[in-house]
C-alpha cells in the first residue's frame, strides 16, 4: 500500500472501508473525541444499550428468579460457544468464567498439578503482570517447590523467541504467555511456541487478552491446551466483564478446578454435601455468575462474528500500518520511537510510540486534544485500534494532534 | 402480639407498618403475583434502573475510560464501607470481592494456611453446599492433611451447638458456618460461637448470604474473624451481584491472598513483575472487578440504611411469627410441617414449610397460584420475607393459595 500524509488519503480509506457501518453501531457522541484506548476499555455497542434494559427491567424487574431457568444458567456456556467461533475453538471448549487472573489462576494451577513432577513455569517480562503475580501465587500454592523463569525481552518490544525455546525443556510444566502482549503488541505465533511445550511435554496456556477480538487466532490449528482472555478490550463487553475460559475437549475432565463452588457441581440442585465436578467445562466454574457484567458480552460478540475475523485483522494491520507510516513522516523526526513490532504479522492491534516526555504527551493529548490514548510507563504512549469501529480519519487527525502535543 | 386470621388484620398490619413505603421504592408491577423468593433474588429497586442506565450511557458509554479513575477503581471500597455500617464493623474492613463462593475461597484458604499445624475444619451439615465444596477444596490445596468435619444437625432446622463445642479442639483451625441456614433459616448466636472457636484457638468464618440485609449482626462485638456474603438476596443487588469480604483489621496485614493478581498489587500502575500485597483489605481483590454488576449492588444497600436494620429485623420478625401463627391455623391440619425454628432469636426472614407433597405444592404455587416460593430438597417450600418489600397481605395472601394448592 502506498501510503499518503495528506487529510484525503484518510478519507479514501475511509471510503473504501468495506467495514465502515460498523462504528454507526456504537456510541460515539462526541465527533472531535478520538478514542485510541479501546484496547483497554471498548466502546459501547448500541444494542447492550437496549440489551441491559431489558436485563434489568424485563428479566431481573420482571421475570425475577425465573429468568434463572430462562437462560442465566446457561448464559456463560452461550456466549463462549460463540467467542469459540472466533478462536478456533469447538463450542463446547469455551466458557464465561470469572475475571481473566481468576480463570488464569485456575487453569494454571491445574497445567501445574497434573504436569508433576516439573519444577518450572516458563514465562516472559512482556506477559501482563497480574499474569505474573497470579503465577507467583500458583508457585506458593504447589505441593512441590516451583520455579517461575521470566525470560526477558531482547528489546523490550519482541517475544525472546529463542532464548523461551531454550529455556523449555524437559522440567518444565507450564508455559503462560500473552498471545499479543500489552506494552508493544508483540504478537507470538501460537502454533510455533505451542510446538515448542508440546515438544518438551509441557502444556501451554495462552493469555488472548489483547488479541480476541482484533487477532485471529485459531486454538485447534494451534493445538493449543489452554487460554484465558477478556472481554472488555476489542470485544466491547464493558468495564470488567467477567473473561473467558478454553480448555481443548481432550483435557477437560483430567484436570481439576482448585476452586470447587457449586456452579460446577454434578446435579447442582440436588444439593450434596459432596462435591462431584460437572463433566466437560462447567466443572471449572464456581460461584454465581455476575448475570448483568456477562449479558453485556454478547452485543460486542455478535457485532465481531458479523464483521468476520478475517476482515478485522485486514483493516486492523492496514491501520496500524498507516499510523507507522504517519509516524515515520511526522513523529520520528520529532524524537519518537517505535516501541512496536514493524513486522505485521508479528504486531497486534495497537501501536506504541516512546517518548522521553511520554507521560506529559499522554496527559496533553487527554486535557487538551481530545485524544484518549493511553500511557505505560515509563514512556508508552499506546495507540490502541479497535477495527470494529477506528477510522482513518481517527488515526490521521491523532497523528497530526500528537505532532502539536 | 394477638394474631388473628382474617384479612382486616393484614389491612391493619399493614396499615401500622412503619416501612411500608419503602415498598413504593421497587418495580412491583404485576400486584397479583406474590413474590417470596427475595433470599434467593432480591427484587429490583426502582432506583437501580437509573443508576444502570447512567452506568451503561454516561459512565461506560461516554466518559469510557476515564471513568475507571472517577470512582470504578474505588467502588468496591464505597460499596463495601457502605455494607460495613449494616453488620457493625468499620469501613476499612468491608470489600466488595468476587462471588461468595471465591471470596470463601480466599479466606478460607488463608485461614487454614495461617493457623498451622492444626488439622481440621469445622462445619455443619446446614451450611450452605458450596461453602462445603469450597472448603472440601481448600483442604486438597493444603500443604498437610486436612481433615473436614462436618457436624450433623439433630433434626435438619436447628445448628448443632452442642456438637459444635465438642468438635472445637485444638486441632481445629477453621469454623466455617453460615449465620443464617440457607434452608431452615436457623440462625446462629454470632458472638457465642465465635468466643467456642476463640476458646480454642481457632478461626471463624461466617457466611452471611443469608442474613445480610435482614438479620443484624455486629461483627466487633461478636468478635468475628473474618466473613463474607452475596448481595444479591436481601440486599436487592441484581442477580449474581459480586459479594463481600469481612476482615477484621488486626488479620488484614497477617494473612495472605492466594490469588494474588493486580488488583491487590501495591503500586498496581507501576507493573512491577514481582507481586507486592497492597497493605489493608485491598490485597484480597484479584482481578478486574465487573462494574456494571458491582454498581447494582448500591441502591439496595442505601435502602436498607435508610431503613435501619433493627426495624427491618423487628418487621420481618414480626412477618415470619405471622406466617408461622396461620401456618398453625391453616396448614398444620393439612399436614404441613414447620421446617424452620420457633423460637424467633434463632430464625432469619424465611420461613420453610414441610410436605410430603413439597415439589407439587410449591410448582402449582408457580404456575397456577401466582405465588413464588422455592423448593428445596426434599420437601422444603421456603418462604423469604424480605421487609422492605413483603406486606403482611402479602403473607395472608400467600398462605391462602397455599392452603388451596
Amino acid at each position: 500500500m502506498n501510503f499518503r500524509a495528506d487529510i484525503d488519503f484518510a478519507r479514501e480509506m475511509d471510503a473504501q472501508d468495506e467495514l465502515t457501518s460498523f462504528r454507526e453501531l456504537f456510541v460515539i457522541n462526541d465527533p472531535a473525541l478520538i478514542y485510541l484506548d479501546g484496547n483497554s476499555l471498548g466502546r459501547l455497542p448500541k444494542a447492550t444499550i437496549t440489551l441491559m434494559q431489558d436485563m434489568v427491567e424485563q428479566q431481573w424487574g420482571q421475570t425475577l428468579i425465573n429468568s434463572w431457568n430462562e437462560g442465566w444458567l446457561g448464559l456463560q456456556e452461550r456466549i463462549g460457544a460463540k467467542i469459540a467461533r472466533l478462536i478456533g475453538a469447538d463450542g463446547d471448549e469455551v466458557i464465561i468464567g470469572d475475571a481473566t487472573s481468576v480463570n488464569l489462576f485456575k487453569l494454571a494451577w491445574t497445567a501445574v498439578a497434573h504436569n508433576t513432577p516439573r519444577s518450572k513455569i516458563v514465562t516472559d517480562d512482556l506477559n501482563f503482570p497480574s499474569d505474573l503475580y497470579i503465577l507467583q501465587g500458583v508457585a506458593r500454592l504447589a505441593e512441590r517447590p516451583l520455579h517461575i523463569q521470566i525470560i526477558p525481552s531482547p528489546d523490550g518490544i519482541h517475544g525472546p523467541v529463542e532464548q523461551l525455546a531454550q529455556a523449555i525443556d524437559e522440567d518444565t510444566a507450564l508455559i503462560a504467555l500473552s498471545h499479543t502482549v500489552f506494552k508493544s503488541a508483540y504478537t507470538y505465533d501460537m502454533t510455533a511456541v505451542t510446538q515448542l511445550a508440546h515438544d518438551a511435554g509441557a502444556i501451554m496456556l495462552w493469555d488472548m487478552s489483547h488479541s480476541l477480538g482484533s487477532v485471529p487466532a485459531d486454538l485447534h490449528t494451534a493445538n493449543a491446551d489452554m487460554a484465558v482472555g477478556c472481554t472488555y478490550k476489542y470485544v466491547n463487553g464493558g468495564p470488567g466483564s467477567p473473561a473467558f475460559m478454553y480448555v481443548r475437549r481432550d483435557w477437560q475432565d483430567r484436570l481439576h478446578n482448585p476452586i470447587t463452588g457449586w456452579m460446577g457441581q454434578r446435579h447442582m440442585f440436588d444439593f450434596g454435601l459432596t462435591y462431584e465436578p460437572e463433566p466437560g467445562l462447567r466443572h471449572f466454574l464456581t460461584g454465581t455468575p455476575p448475570i448483568l457484567s456477562i449479558a453485556a458480552i454478547e452485543p460486542g460478540v455478535d457485532l465481531l462474528l458479523a464483521a468476520g475475523m478475517d476482515k478485522l485483522r485486514a483493516k486492523s494491520v492496514l491501520q496500524t500500518e498507516y499510523l507507522i507510516y504517519l509516524w515515520r513522516e511526522w513523529l520520528e523526526p520529532l524524537g519518537f520511537s517505535l516501541n512496536s513490532p514493524r513486522e505485521a504479522a508479528r504486531r497486534g492491534s495497537h501501536v506504541s510510540l516512546g517518548h522521553p516526555d511520554g507521560a506529559r504527551i499522554a496527559q496533553t493529548l487527554i486535557t487538551e486534544k481530545q485524544v484518549i490514548p493511553d500511557f505505560r510507563k515509563p514512556d508508552n504512549i499506546r495507540l490502541g485500534i479497535a477495527p470494529l469501529y477506528t477510522s482513518f480519519m481517527d488515526i490521521f487527525e491523532a497523528m497530526g494532534r500528537i505532532r502539536e502535543a
